[in-house]
């Protein structure tokens, strides 16, 4: 199995009450891309500038990442992000942006992109995500992140882009924002009228709800006794939700796999917010997601059966 | 087993975007009550005025619960509190605040009050619930709720009838507020250690996290289709949790006890807010709720196991 994402690279500028960092590899792709570089093959779509690094691209390709379709454009500045976080760590402050190479970006896929079985639109235009929806036409499953940006000055084309994809994953306020329901279960009732079967809401650290018309699921966040910078953990979370189902071959969304693959994101999510940046997913090892999806069951798993009642 | 609850009883009037009501009973020694009366036997002891009517106490007796203790003042008036809610229901807006009898209250327990197996210790002032403490020392199992006018306004004393209880449950804001530490499992192991072998972080539509000494429980709020009045949640949660851990004997606080009473705490705050005051749970029936804790762990169940990694 084969998954096709497209989305930022980006370099971040992240200062937490816990730590700065002036230069951090960053952006959705690559966040997305690490954490589901764990479950299944994964090929990332998305520009940079003439100033990034071997370092950097390494860390990707040290993961197996297939890189073939990151474009180097030449003249150009890899995108750019700087912003903080005050204690609560659920509000990124965005200092600067400087879009550079993604201002202009159209996504180029080679053959093998555009045949994955999975294709997951990260945060992007939605002209281009409806574009390169229609150019993977084989896969068997599509997924699509966007945010309030999108949702305010795009919607027409946001909402169409969402008519063409099978999983929707948004952040809880972005799924009210776009449906004009302020409770959460309707918001995702009224996304599923624009096509998706799934529909994701992203809660932050308390976790993430799943919609589809016959259930209802819900990972509460995995409680940390250290969080150091919350910068990539949705775009981790959405790694390890849609990696897990692709290198699984659960394109039907068979309940099982969805109650997992939401189990997995928060524990991807979990260890992204860890470290600043990428730095502790490059150094995670595979049995230590195993351990970790065994303690987030024991943070959640209780019996039922009738208990004593009068 | 029975549980002895000391507490507001009070008239609410309650505006949310679902709807309002003028003059409704509520209170959070009611609320967690009712909540409790399903599993345990619940003596509740609380200030009335001259205005509070056979309806609202036989609210209460229909339910088993033993008012013996709840006190009529001659000339007074029943605590009353105005409020509403934006779309945002985490949300409480306090439009008006009148405490008349529970401004005096002076807590008279009876011989039976005394003598229960569990103490909760609901949201009072902390010089009473350290000298209620001190009354029931018979009590296996003591337990306190509190708020953030208190943190500011009696924190030494607060603090110090913390000290005599084996369960502490605070909003999770609360608890940060407590304890100074912003991040939620460090701020519950500060709050441990000025006595507490157990700190519930109650977390709104969000669920509420446990923390004790050896593990750490997490369950997200039931997702409902629909919310009409969050008030009296939390004590909900609370009387769910506790009842439960009094009515099953687990006094030990055994693990796969607490596991169960999140569960059920939640079960009972979901049903709380689908009406407005105590509308829901006056008609609530026992099957009911074995019912919603089926579909609770339906809600949040997965299984673990090695998971295809590379």
């Amino acid at each position: 199995m084969a998954l096709t994402v497209v989305g930022s690279i980006a370099y971040d500028a992240v200062r937490t009450p816990f730590g700065e960092r002036e230069r951090l590899l960053g952006g959705s792709a690559v966040h997305f891309s690490l954490a589901a570089s764990f479950f299944t093959e994964v090929r990332v779509v998305g520009p940079v500038g003439e100033d990034f690094g071997e370092t950097e691209l390494a860390v990707l390709t040290d993961r197996g990442i297939d890189v073939g379709d990151i474009e180097r454009v030449s003249g150009g500045e890899t995108f750019f992000w700087r912003g903080h976080y005050e204690h609560d760590l659920n509000v990124a402050h965005t200092d600067d942006t400087q879009l550079n190479v993604f201002a202009e970006f159209e996504p180029k896929l080679s053959e093998r992109s555009r045949n994955s079985e999975l294709l997951f639109l990260g945060n992007i235009q939605p002209d281009l995500q409806q574009r390169v929806r229609a150019e993977c036409s084989a896969a068997r499953l599509a997924a699509l992140d966007s945010m309030n940006l999108w949702i305010e000055q795009a919607r027409e084309s946001l909402v169409a882009a969402i008519g063409e994809v099978d999983i929707l994953l948004l952040n809880d306020a972005e799924l009210r924002m776009l449906t004009g329901e302020p409770h959460l279960a309707r918001a995702a009732q009224a996304a599923m009228k624009m096509g998706p079967r799934v529909v994701v809401a992203k809660r932050g650290e308390y976790g993430a709800a799943l919609f589809t018309a016959e259930t209802v699921l819900a990972v509460p966040g995995f409680l940390l006794d250290e969080v150091r910078d919350p910068t990539g953990a949705g775009d981790s979370f959405a790694g390890g939700f849609l990696g897990y189902l692709d290198g699984a071959g659960a394109h039907d969304l068979a309940e099982d796999h969805l109650r997992r693959a939401m189990a997995l994101g928060s524990v991807l999510a979990s260890f992204n917010v860890e470290d600043f940046g990428t730095e502790r997913v490059q150094r995670l090892k595979p049995e230590e997601i195993d351990q970790r999806l065994s303690e987030f069951r024991a943070l959640t798993h209780f019996d039922d059966g009738p208990v004593t009642v009068r």
